[in-house]
């Protein structure tokens, strides 16, 4: 920062105090190792700017100096180190492993595999393929994360929102959406590796509120199908409950019955979960008060698994060779492990519906957008269970996009579709106990397990207990009461939300969501197009009129032109020296230059007096290249009176 | 503004003293009156606070209140007037016309006149299309412009950059040509009057630098081949230097010549336009250099009309029956007025390049992105010129947008191809000492005569004379110039005007200019979501240990999930009461309700302490609705020792 406070035209104080912006004159080595503070957040290294100093004597700095020279030191060695232990996580967390951790790590771990098997059956039937897929899709991600994955409560796997978008983009090919799973895991590793982790910044509460609504409504319309026992294609929310109405009158009563009383039984046995007895703390329970609480948290819990054994023993017990089952049932899955084998890239002319065999463009052409809209997804999914359950610790999302990218191509490989960290299992997990990410690998292997030995006792479950089973989960993740909250904090903030519920609903999701961050941008463009400015009739000391003018945010291309138009329609109308409070003006651009050089000539031209206060020393710099000579900027306020002086200003007559 | 001072956990001070931002808390009456101050900025009416009072003691607060009761009562009598007048300028200046301004105007419209029709001969070649529809295009917008048209200093016609862009939508097809003019007249009509003209502002300085540069690089590049008298047909600036080079050797020794001759003399005549003899003040001099110095001026103005009368001449002495001419001239002008006629809507099979007929809707298809980017263009060359000359004059960009796209639309039925203000004429005008719009009127008769009685004599005119005019008026439109005090001002300001340059010059011209908004705008969204943060440790009174922390912008949503991180990881490692500085925190939104909600949360977690220095009033209710019982702001700076004691908080070891 090259700035000469002797310079002419300006007027310095010694520590800037009136001013209210931090300024960084002479402190690089406090910059440079402000700097090496920002190990975990790399893009915004230049950003941060850390002073101190103010108001605190010599002696008492010495806990940040020691910080300080502490990290200087430690950098050295540490740097490589530190990247390490951001890339593989494991690392922190292994060395100082206990015992403790190690049980409760187990129990989360079966109370997460207990809930992931019946959803992956069931997520499955909503990304349109045999539910052997949603298996397959279930474990290999579970391996990955204990060493990737940067959050202990992220259960990487199949998850709602990301099968409903396979599905809209495969369309019920399996071959489509391992391809899918494969190039989303590209994308994400590619994506983590380069930093892209902070793009989930521009996905506001409002419309991931709004998106999420939007898609639990269309994954419940499309299990009412299923619990009906009827069949209802389409792929928008209208289209779905078209259909279900057309053919509401083919609907077993079996179904209906079985699917309805298991939705019932569902939303019992989860507020059960939460049910206690007997007095509030926990420390004045009986023991059998306290084995009572412990059963019904794990009964509510593992609802999903019991009544799955539940309804498939019952399906068995219906079933008669004359008959069948009087319920859809699942039937046959495949057992033992899926075999390892290249995603497809190639599709004959029997795979496709249109009989026309596609070869890997004409399958990525049909994903298009599909690409960029799930990485994001599956990284705001995940995103928000770190952020839910994290208690203020940072959240990587770069390293997140990496371990959900690396699951997913090893998952491409079992022929998995695209997963995620589900936030529904993120609950039970953080709810479970857990400790570190290392509980994945007793969900991981439950998943194995059921896929070697319990394949054939699938046979009988019915559609409608799963659909049940979605149904429950995704009719809590419909956000209306953050309407309210919106309402009365901020009513345009409904515009990109209710925009995106409704984009959402009436197009393909990954539309929806694109336009409502879209409108979310044009928001923030606004705000920068638009600032504030501040009109003030002020005297000097020595009763001198002036207008202070005050922009209340930067000074960049959108807006300059318009402050510029401002001041000068202003200040033509009071006809006495303006100052431009730059106070809060944080940053400026080449344009800005130019047209404060272009303002600084107006004033000129009609002799009028134009004073800039208390601007940063970097935006000093700039607006000089534009204007030198005429530029005049003071940093304190007495100095106006100066200034005003040494121009033989004298207070015109108001009514010349 | 809902606020009440007295309300548990909020510090006050009367006037928020120690606040740097402006706040209203009871002056409503003063904020709807600074309202009717925003007569003219209709998108800005919500954004500006006018606040007065601060150091102006009452008896010297009357100039303000005088002009502001003054305007509430002109409002109720003006508004509809005021309407008008915005709407219909030509009565703001009609009324005032003198015989004085009558001269000045007669002198620039026959200077703007005698460079226009050589200039519309030369464009229809850019654009692709016989001469005579670069002068249909001349005269309408004249005659529209003097009663929309909002700066005295613009001249409608067409100009080089848009004959550009209609090549590039139409390929020469002058029926497209003609539809396309009165489709982007009806846009450009519609956004003026959706009061759309703001978007020019998202058009930065270098875009437009980048952008001009690489455009009248294309021109020039274009009109080599008439220099050369050789045939290269192409789209962007290499296919044309491809085609040049590899026809070189068909190049005709005469074209070249004179091409060559005319550059040269042209680029002399604009040298002597501003060349003066004699002393450096008017009045010292002599009748005899006065006399001089207005013929250099008028010789160097009308250079264009000069040299192609001269060419023209020649080309008709040295014509001869059996070998014709020696140069390319430009051949049969029908002459006449054009026919009143609806725009083509339809094309016939021998109408179109492949033999295909086309519909209105093929059309439309084939004009494509051009509908985006040429409106745009048209304004921001036509508000250039108002910006150059308009010297500290607000410029209406909605009522220029009404203006150029009334004169499209009506240019359209006169078979004429779109345009708008152009530079160069502008600069003419200027320079002639143009006093209101009306000049139009005279430009415009000219052409309407040079349709009617001067078209045969146009026969003759060489090829290489229009692009000899061409060239020297593009050559001085390639920015080279800017580069320097952009590198010095603002080194990253070079990304996205050298980007869209490049981008121009490969690519279609709307894609380039796209591209480079598109950067611009990434830019921006950086921008936003990446606050600068200060970190103090500082003391208080008492020598309590307190961290400071202080953003320099609003907190708004892709910002405030890294403010948190940010916050809680500078926060965990000092362990001392955190104090958020939120001075230049001008905005926020729903979501850094919930996020600082959650931060609170992060730190009531740790029993740590947090509060909010200076928040403004209607971002402490947004923040209230996150968190109310854990939200403590303060407004003065002593008031923390107050409320550390409140808290019994004494500074702990350092080294527990």
């Amino acid at each position: 920062m090259k700035f000469n406070p002797a310079m002419n035209h300006v007027y310095l104080n010694d520590a800037f105090k009136s001013s209210t912006i931090s300024i960084n004159l002479n402190l690089p080595e406090q910059n440079a190792s402000a700097c090496s503070l920002g190990g975990a957040f790399p893009e915004s290294k230049e950003l941060v700017l850390t002073k101190d100093g103010r108001k605190v004597p010599g002696a008492d700095r010495s806990i940040l100096d020691r910080s300080r020279s502490c990290f200087a030191n430690c950098r050295r060695k540490l740097f490589n180190k530190r990247t390490l232990h951001k890339r593989l996580p494991i690392l922190r967390w292994l060395p100082m492993y206990t015992s403790e951790d190690a049980i409760c790590d187990l129990v989360a771990g079966i109370s997460v595999g207990l809930t992931v098997i019946p959803q992956a059956l069931a997520y499955a039937g909503i990304a349109g393929l045999p539910v052997a897929y949603g298996l397959y899709s279930s474990f290999a991600g579970c391996f990955v994360y204990i060493f990737l994955g940067s959050c202990k409560d992220v259960p990487l796997g199949p998850s709602a929102i990301i099968a409903l978008l396979t599905f809209q983009v495969a369309q019920g090919s399996w071959q489509i959406s391992v391809l899918l799973c494969l190039m989303c895991g590209v994308l994400e590793l590619a994506m983590g590796l380069l930093g892209l982790g902070f793009l989930i910044d521009f996905v506001s509460g409002p419309v991931a509120s709004g998106f999420t609504s939007a898609v639990s409504l269309i994954i419940l319309s499309s299990q009412i199908q299923n619990v009906l026992g009827i069949k209802a294609n389409g792929n928008t929310f209208v289209e779905l409950w078209k259909q279900v109405f057309l053919n509401i009158q083919d609907s077993r009563p079996t179904d209906t019955l079985l699917g309805i009383t298991c939705i019932v039984v569902l939303l019992m046995l989860r507020m059960l979960s939460s049910y206690r007895i007997g007095p509030e703390l926990d420390e004045q329970h009986s023991r059998c008060q306290r084995v009572a609480n412990k059963l019904f948290w794990i009964v509510g819990t593992a609802r999903n698994a019991i009544l799955v054994i539940v309804c498939c023993i019952m399906g068995y017990l219906l079933h008669s060779e004359q008959h069948g089952t009087p319920f859809c049932i699942v039937g046959e899955i495949p057992p033992g492990l899926p075999s390892v084998q290249w995603p497809p890239t190639s599709l004959s002319a029997n795979e496709t519906t249109d009989g026309e065999p596609q070869d890997f463009f004409d399958m990525v052409h049909s994903i298009g957008s599909g690409l960029i809209v799930i990485p994001l997804i599956s990284l705001m999914e995940s995103i928000a269970i770190a952020k839910a359950f994290a208690f203020g610790q940072p959240t990587d999302a770069s390293q997140e996009l990496i371990a959900i990218g690396t699951a997913n191509i090893l998952n491409s490989f079992m022929q998995g579709f695209p997963g995620t960290g589900a936030l529904s299992r993120g609950a039970v997990n953080n709810a479970s106990g857990v400790r570190t990410p290392l509980s994945n690998v007793y969900s991981g292997t439950l998943v194995i397990v059921a896929l070697l030995f319990l394949t054939p006792y699938f046979y009988f479950i019915p559609k409608a207990t799963l659909a049940a089973i979605i149904i429950s989960a995704v009719v809590f993740m419909i956000e209306i009461k953050v309407l309210k909250p919106i309402w009365r904090a901020k009513k345009t903030d409904l515009v990109p939300g209710v925009g995106t519920f409704v984009a959402c609903l009436v197009m393909p999701l990954e539309c929806g969501i694109l336009i409502g961050i879209g409108v979310n941008v044009i928001f923030i463009l606004y705000n920068v197009a638009r600032p504030k400015l501040s009109f003030e009739l002020l005297l000097t000391e020595s009763g001198i009129e002036y207008l202070m003018i005050t922009p209340d945010r930067c000074l960049i291309f959108p807006s300059v032109e318009y402050v510029r138009n401002w001041v000068n329609k202003h200040s033509m109308r009071q006809n006495v020296p303006v100052v431009v409070d730059a106070s809060h003006v944080y940053s400026a651009d080449f344009t800005t230059a130019t047209v404060v050089g272009s303002l600084i000539n107006d004033f000129h031209q009609r002799q009028q007096l134009l004073f800039f206060y208390n601007l940063k020393p970097t935006i000093y710099e700039l607006f000089k290249q534009a204007s030198a000579a005429q530029l005049v900027v003071y940093y304190q306020e007495h100095q106006l009176e100066n200034l005003l002086r040494e121009r033989h200003y004298s207070q015109k007559s108001e009514f010349a």
